[in-house]
């Protein structure tokens, strides 16, 4: 709990730089006012995070955060549960579609055993974070208990403090768990205060009947274990799940080291709801990368204030969306090191002393 | 005219392979299946277009196409005309947003001067296909002759066919031309039968009352030219302009040697546009990178049926939204190279014999 209480406490505010040095250097560069659109939006919001005009973006990393969870054998997903172990295995081969995608921007990836039911061994590219193997079935009673969901946010943060030391410059979050969608549209419902109809998507696949037995257990987990909307780690504990605990604990952390978060689809967002609640201030250092087919996505997105940057129809997980994500963020970083001025390029620059500041959302 | 003609007679209908191999290997791919949402599409439309299964993206190149317009006469843009010319040696210097965006994605820019008002002269990156200094005045009379629109396009499929000998395998569309969003607005106006109103934005910046002027000006081009919406040429002569018939020539060139076009924002669709009236074959060889903030680009690309990849609200051109979704469908294409199958994952698939075939726009 130290950890968690010792990085609340050092998280401090962003300010976004919009209307000062950052949009004056973009007003400076050889382009129409404002023409970079959302890229220009990027941009002001790493530099201003990192409070350098002129930033670098080098370190990135993908952190894909795996874990288990007990109220699988209520049926919930089409997988069964050693998927999970499996694809962990994928990962550190890299096969998976995450690996593909994080080769292709340049990042690396960091599998993170947060809380996967079978053991697995710790190798260069595989952390071991275990809290416990496979949370407790949440239709029957708590997933975890609160001393474990503290301990799995800790774990996130504790992720951030080791890969610092290589060198970390944007959080990309990603996740594997073989029926993680149950406990994020349980969170959903409980922070959102929607009914778990409303809250629940097909997962990876589920038909019109599983769909409909997936709300009858969420449910029926809101209504056994009452989780309380103003405590977010209660509700983590209740309903949520090991690895949506370390996604959260990567947003506190990351924003306690000025590092933005680019966020994945449906279970990372969900985390990114816990850490949120746990800590406002976190909000400004999230990126919303995409928005999921999976049906409470936007949902989400919409209570934490973000516009998705791409909406592709993915549903993957794994951090697919935050790679691409990532890829773009790098770009409009570039943009604001590299584009050459009015004046350098000789350009003729009808707004020299005018134009106004642009509105972000 | 002869190089159109025969390379009219030589584009072939792309049939999308989204039943076949392709879906199959995704199929065999160690995730949900189509999970991967539009990413498996753009997948799909490369291979398809390959005509292979094993295709490699390697070779990638922006074609920033200049040209000056007679129009800016009637003063429908905030920027003077010399900005062209400027802002090319700015591309040749690699200071502007198209070169950092290119770099950042591996992709090379070829600047082309399709017809700039002044002169310039060939350089490793900059290539001439002057068709004449500027178009004239569209408001007064044609913009260009027939025989002059005819070479525009020509000088387009000259382009892809002198790049494929290094290399190409996709190409980018780019633009610069001040006041180049006139023309384009009046071909938007003309081939999909609209008002100028509706088919009229602010371009690089106008204010109310400029917009109200530069409508009026597209209006009388159109009542003083009479374009003929069934005859694309006779469009793109008489209120069209140098880089956009360069463009729709970029497009036809590549349907003719089976390469994709990712198009970019408001002028490269005029250009497409142009292009797909031509022959409609070449219409599965586009992909949208972006939607502009420009107002008509949307019903751009209705007309063209085409959904864009991003929507970041960008309005610069020059190849900027064609590099980012250059960045997207380079991820996707190694996603279908590069991903492990179930089988040799060790994952277990839960879809071994079933799922359906996903759908396309």
């Amino acid at each position: 709990m130290n950890l968690l209480k010792h990085t609340l406490r050092h998280i401090e505010e962003v300010v976004l730089d919009s209307q000062g040095d950052i949009r004056k250097k973009f007003k400076a560069f050889a382009i129409p006012s404002g023409s970079l659109g959302r890229l220009e939006e990027l941009a002001t919001i790493y530099a201003s995070i990192k409070g350098d005009l002129n930033c670098k973006l080098q370190y990135k990393k993908i952190f894909t955060m795996a874990g288990d969870h007990g109220v699988v054998e209520e049926g919930v997903s089409v997988f069964p549960q050693q998927v999970t172990e499996q694809m962990v295995q994928n990962f550190v081969a890299g096969g998976a579609a995450i690996n593909v995608l994080a080769r292709h921007i340049g990042a690396k990836v960091i599998v993170v055993d947060c809380g996967v039911a079978s053991q697995l061994e710790a190798k260069q590219c595989l952390k071991i974070k275990k809290v416990g193997s496979g949370t407790r079935n949440m239709a029957e009673g708590p997933a975890m208990s609160r001393e474990e969901a503290v301990r799995s946010i800790e774990a996130g943060i504790e992720l951030i403090e080791e890969e610092m030391e290589e060198g970390l410059d944007i959080v990309g979050t990603g996740d594997m768990g073989i029926g993680n969608t149950t406990p994020s549209s349980a969170i959903l419902a409980v922070l959102g205060k929607l009914d778990a109809e409303a809250a629940t998507g097909c997962g990876t696949g589920l038909d019109e009947k599983m769909l409909q037995m997936k709300v009858g257990v969420i449910k029926k987990a809101i209504d056994v274990n009452r989780p309380n909307p103003n405590d977010p780690i209660d509700v983590l504990a209740k309903v949520g799940g090991y690895e949506i605990g370390g996604i959260a604990g990567l947003c506190l952390g990351a924003a306690r080291y000025r590092m933005p978060v680019m966020l994945d689809g449906f279970i990372s967002t969900a985390g990114a709801l816990i850490a949120n609640a746990i800590e406002p201030k976190v909000n400004k250092y999230m990126i919303a990368s995409h928005v999921s087919a999976e049906k409470g996505h936007r949902m989400m997105l919409n209570l934490l204030n973000k516009i998705p940057l791409l909406d592709l129809n993915m549903r993957l997980g794994e951090g697919t969306g935050a790679a691409l994500g990532i890829g773009i963020m790098e770009a409009a970083v570039k943009l604001l090191n590299e584009m050459a001025t009015f004046h350098e390029a000789g350009v003729s620059d009808p707004y020299m002393t005018e134009g106004e500041p642009i509105v972000f959302e």
